[in-house]
């Protein structure tokens, strides 16, 4: 099993599973709603396509945000922390630009599609693992770059994969067990500043808690412009 | 000045200064042979145009490797090691796929093009820092994905060059710090394994000298097919 990384959406790095994670927020909320009773999390790119969908898919529930911002009329921000403290509804639909793009663009590339982040660590790197086959994590990254809370995640699913590391998986590897804990390598990130700027440092706790829940989001379709993760 | 890597080919990195890195080998064959006397290398992709210019360029000698297999009628391999050892022509013709096509495309989108390794880590850090500008570390990489030698040597120059370190730029350094010293850095790459299979390992050696070399090559203009750099 060879493990390569990709910490940034461009990269063609070949193999048959592809684990995308933007770990703050929106991987780490989609696992956390597939835990906390949502049968199925729908990511869409657009505000109104969200409200679209609400229309048309029976029990929803709202989350998403606009450069950290609430969006009007929705239940949740990207909050993993607010997902796990209201009770579910059938269906979760979330607009995040980065996390559907990235399902979106994997899901043409890769024959499974997993959604990764520290929550679900360790069950979303058995379930690569079983596959048998080659895999790539794929990092949402920040405008095009490397983003350090994604490679830092990143980093954390290929040292407990295991299977042999191409140089993008030993470099995250390494990058990784250069910080102390989750709660540094996730907060030494611009995604963390940010969201300490605007209030939400919680998050970032939250996010950094390895292996609280055991759940393996996947990609199953998509649903008009919203690519539907379900366990 | 913010600073930015690269470490795939695609990436759009915002800044003015691009110093380019394909540290096993082009990037330190380049710096070597400015070093060594020539006034100039022209880096062209194909075998064919490296012929045509050798008759039209003068005193020249021929560089490159296919597959580190050594060209017929070529003067040396990619290799800084021998450039050292012989006396120099006014123009070193190099073909290097990578390399070029690295070049070519930094000096479509920046304004200087800075040819960097760890042989003239030093002067190339000191000389982007001269600018002002924000700068950004272009790594060759390997198939479209991370290497590890250029990931460690681009660490090494923005640990050099300080200034304020996007998310890249510290993944980097820190990376690059994971290591004991530069012949572990890359001495860990697939590039490396590839040379030592093919009993290249004393380049590996040779590249991981740091600050041997005082030239800042730098990307001038196209002729013809070819990136001419000097210093």
């Amino acid at each position: 099993m060879r493990v390569h990384v990709a910490f940034t959406p461009g990269e063609q790095t070949p193999a048959t599973v592809g684990i995308v994670v933007d770990v703050l927020r929106a991987t780490s909320t989609m696992a956390q709603a597939l835990a906390a009773g949502y049968t199925r999390v729908l990511c869409c790119a657009e505000i109104e396509e969200a409200r679209a969908l609400a229309e048309t898919e029976g029990d929803v529930k709202l989350a998403g945000e606009r450069r950290l911002e609430h969006i009007e009329g929705f239940d949740f921000g990207n909050s993993p922390r607010e997902l796990a403290g209201a009770p579910p509804a059938e269906t979760l639909i979330l607009t995040t630009t980065n996390g559907t793009r990235l399902l979106v663009a994997a899901a043409a590339r890769f024959e499974q599609v997993l959604v990764g982040s520290l929550l679900n660590l360790g069950a979303v790197a058995r379930a690569a693992r079983e596959t048998g086959e080659d895999v790539a994590v794929l990092c949402a990254g920040v405008l095009g770059e490397l983003a350090l809370d994604d490679a830092y995640c990143a980093g954390r699913i290929v040292a407990t994969l295991g299977g042999e590391h191409m140089d993008s998986a030993a470099a995250a590897a390494r990058l990784a067990a250069s910080f102390p804990d989750s709660q540094s390598g996730l907060g030494a990130s611009r995604s963390a500043r940010n969201l300490r700027k605007h209030g939400l440092e919680e998050d970032i706790e939250w996010c950094a808690r390895e292996n609280t829940l055991d759940v393996v989001p996947r990609f199953v379709q998509m649903v008009g412009p919203a690519a539907e993760v379900a366990v």
